[in-house]
Order: structure tokens, then sequence, then C-alpha cells
């Protein structure tokens, strides 16, 4: 099988300037699944509360998601509340209840332990780490993370991120790891810790892909506006490893190029709240704005 | 003859996290003048007071960079002080001393009246204007300004950019004059107001150059170390100039060119204080980074 994501499915709450939603469908495994089925097959290890609607599930599925390893857990489902002013780069959380996942032990079932890629969404390193013992030979392990398991599990991180192929975080994120207040030399001081492959994203300024010996600059795909950037780095490590999962060979123009397709797969991510514009997304959109971004970046 | 640019020399102070540096050579002109030789012929008009000593204008003649229209007059030379904090994107300014150039009235010489190309930097727009009448027929004009003129000197500023071909500015400013927040928005309003080719600076983050119909997004050239941003912008519109003074056809190819190498020579002018790396500064430096940002940036 193709992709195996394990991370969160949640109910955000989330207002930015440009309108306010409630208790809507969110959560790294949703993002990230919703943009890699567009590349690859794709299943979510995930827990969620005996509050979740079936008909959530019933969606993802009709999307082709493999929900086989989502465990419904006694109790309310993960929730997030957030608001982003005008730079929409930074959230300012105002609520974060785990609830169910506060609890939660993955369990990779039998059929999806051989994934070929695996995507570790932003959780506890010390879970990262299980999930990747319990998946056989993956051809490709990529993980999230955030200040907190930085500040506060950095040497389960540590360990966990020596395993890993590809490391995705933001900039500050990056600078904290690392210690390094430039990105270049941030990118370097992580790829000493393990991982080949370092995507640093900054948000609306792009992203800088540092690889053995080289690195991509790439900008953000400019929207004339961004309703809600929940799920966006997500969305872009779905777009990303989507594509690149599917590559026979994983060179270094393979990598550069998965990043892009990241970067759309983002920029649709953002136009709408919650999960609204990926479902209404087709491959064809993707491919045009690939195209687009070619033209705007070309000189 | 080829480009000519209306602008200050200054003395600077500058204070990075790298450094300190007590009045030390600065001014748009002296940036620009510096970054477009390497294209192209360019000569100064500006003024210096009775203290400016006379090597620096004898170093600057020795770069090939005509100063017949730099006027000495009575007083003391313009100076300028400021800090810069972790984010080198953002100057303070600790004092400002006009000194003669706050009586500086800009006459051009009849033997530079006839610039093919010709760059307004930031001055107050009235003087621009001024500046611009007295040029015979220009074939490119750009011009740059502030937010202080954007404030201040709102109607003299739109009344000259109605006369541009090029309008630089950073992305806080094109905010500031445009009213919109998106910088897309902000492109095309401001492109309405005249100018037929906006190129919207965003520091370390790159550039957003806006045409008819078309844009394109550049990210900064990556250091690993920048010492001081002081004279970017003017070496970017140097680099960005020069290039496209020299080109017979003025097509999107050649800006999109230019935007590129504007990157190019801005990065080295961050290297270091003042204008010290722009004076070691080759061609061949130019070609080789500028090859290097075509590796980088392509997927």
């Amino acid at each position: 099988m193709g992709i195996l994501v394990i991370g969160s499915i949640a109910f955000d709450s989330v207002e930015t300037p440009f309108g306010k939603r409630n208790e809507v469908l969110g959560g790294s495994a949703t993002f990230f699944s919703l943009s890699a089925r567009f590349f690859d097959t794709v299943s979510i290890v995930a827990c969620v509360g005996e509050d979740f609607p079936g008909r959530m599930l019933a969606m993802l599925r009709s999307k082709g998601i493999g929900i086989d390893g989502v465990e419904v857990l006694k109790g309310r489902t993960f929730r997030w509340k957030a608001r982003y002013g005008a730079d929409m780069n930074i959230a300012r959380t105002l609520a974060t209840h785990l609830n169910v996942f506060s609890e939660f032990v993955p369990k990779i079932p039998a059929h999806l332990a051989g994934a070929r890629t695996l995507f570790l969404a932003n959780i506890d390193p010390s879970l990262q780490d299980d999930v990747l013992r319990q998946v056989r030979r993956p051809r490709l392990v990529a993980c999230d993370t955030m200040n907190f398991w930085i500040t506060h599990k950095r040497k389960a991180l540590r360990r966990l991120i020596r395993k890993v192929d590809i490391i995705l975080l933001n900039d500050s994120e990056a600078k904290q790891l690392s210690g390094e207040e430039n990105l270049l030399k941030a990118a370097k001081a992580i790829r000493r810790m393990g991982p080949e492959i370092i995507v640093i994203k900054k948000g609306e300024h792009g992203v800088l892909l540092s690889t053995r010996g080289s690195h991509l600059l790439a900008p953000a795909y400019l929207l004339e506006s961004i309703r809600d950037p929940t799920g966006a780095g997500d969305s872009f490590a779905g777009g990303m490893l989507g594509y690149l999962g599917r590559h026979r060979r994983i060179d270094e123009q393979a990598v550069r190029r998965s990043v892009i397709y990241g970067t759309i797969v983002a920029s649709f991510a953002v136009e709408d709240f919650s999960v609204r514009r990926l479902l209404t997304l087709r491959k064809s959109d993707i491919v045009n704005r690939y195209r687009d971004f070619c033209r705007i970046t070309r000189f």
C-alpha cells in the first residue's frame, strides 16, 4: 500500500480576519490525507471520540481515504481553538483540549504495516517513534513536530529524527531545534541530526528545502485572499509526500518538484475554512496551478 | 550616456547584531551607482557638505562613476543613524540630519540631461519631479519612495508616479500607498496609478514583480550571514536598472532577469558594512552567483 499517516482528527474553532468557524473538521491527519489522496493511496491512524459524526468518517472514506486505523474511543474528540490576526503566519492558540487524544496509543493494523511512505504528523515524539517501529520497511519516513516537543521532549525528538528521511518544520521551529538564527545554518545543523531532507516552511514567504550539498528556495503561491491558514503545513506535507511516494527514484529533481506540489496543494487549502477547498479540489486544478507556478517563478 | 541617479550621499552610523560602524559612506546614490556600474555607465546628481572627504569622491570616480553632478554645498553632509535588531528587515532610525540636503535644489548638468535611464532615489517627490523635467527623453524612468512621503506628500507622489515606468518599494510601503493588505492587490492598485512595472521588495523574503498581466515571485539569495542590510534596496535598484538599461528591448524576460540581477547585487551589498563589499565586488562574482541562483530556484 501507499501512504500511512499518524496524526490527529479534530474539531477546530477558528477565527481569522475573514470570518469565524466553530467546531469544524480539522486535524493534521485530516488535512494530510485529503491532500495526499490526489497522488497516492492513503490511510489514517488516529482516534476520535464518541461525539465524532459517522458522516465525517464516511466522507473521508468517500474520498478514497483508508479509515480502518481510526479508533473510536470513549470520550470527546480532540478540540483546538485559535485566532489569526492580520499576520496570518501566526496562530494564537486559545484552547487545546486533547480529550481522547491524551490516552491514545496508536496501534497499526497488520494490513497497514506495509506502507511504503509514512508520515508522522505532529504528535508526541515518543508516539511517533512507537508508530515507526510498527511499520515494517517503509521506503520513506517523514515527520513534523512543534515548539512544544522541541522544548519538552527534546531527547525523544532527537532519537526519532535520527531515523527519519525527511523532517518538515516551520522557520521558528527550525531555529529553536538547531539553536541557529540563520536558516541555512539551521538546515545544516538539523541535517547533522539525521534526516537527509530538511523542509523549512516560512508560511506566505515560501519554503527552504535543504538536501545533501544543495538547496531550493521556493516562494509560496501568492493568493489574492487567504481565508484560513489552518492545515497549510499538513496539506503541504500531503502534497509533497503524495508526489514523492509515487516516484520510483527519489532523486534531487523529484524532491524539488515534490516541494512545489506541496506548495500548490497548501495554497488551495488556505482558500477556505477547514477542509472545504480540499473537498472540492480536483487533480486538474493542482496541475493547472503547478503550471501557473512555473510561469510566475521562471526568469 | 547611460544611467543618471538622483539621490543622497551620506554618512551612516549603523549598528547591527554583527557590529557597529560610525560615519561610514552611505546614501542611496552611493549604493545605487556602485551597483549599477557593473552594467552601464552611471552618473550621480547629489550634494555633499564641505566636510565630505575629497578622497571619497575620488574613490567613486575611480570606480567609473560620474560625479560632475555632485555639488559641494556649505555645511555638513547628510547623516543617518540606525540600529537593526535580530529581524534585519527593520531599521530603527535613531537620527536623521539632512544638513546640506535640506536646501538641495538638484540641477542636472547639460551633458547629463540626455541620460537613457533615470533613477529617482528616495527623496521628496517634488524634487524627483523637478529632476524628471530636466532630463530630456529618458527611455526608462524608475523611482523609489518611503513611508514619510506616502504620508506627508501623497499628492506630489501620485503626480510623480503617473510619469514613471517602474516603481520600487518595500512591502509595507506598497500596502500603505495602495491601502491594500494583500500584495497582489496592492501591486494591481499601484499599477493603476501609472507605472507599468511594480517591484515590491520583501527584504530577506524576496521580491514580487508585477507587470501587465503577469507577475514574478523571486526569493532573496539566502546568505549564511548578513552583516548590514543598509543599502540593500538601492543596490537592488542599481543591479536591476543597470541590467535593464543596457537591453535593446525591454520585454518581459529582460524585466524578470533584471529583478534577479538586482537580487544578486543586493545580496553582496549586505555581506559587509557600508559599501565595503561593493568595492571589492567583480562582475564575475555577480555572474557566478546569478548561475548559483538559477540552480537553487529551478525545480
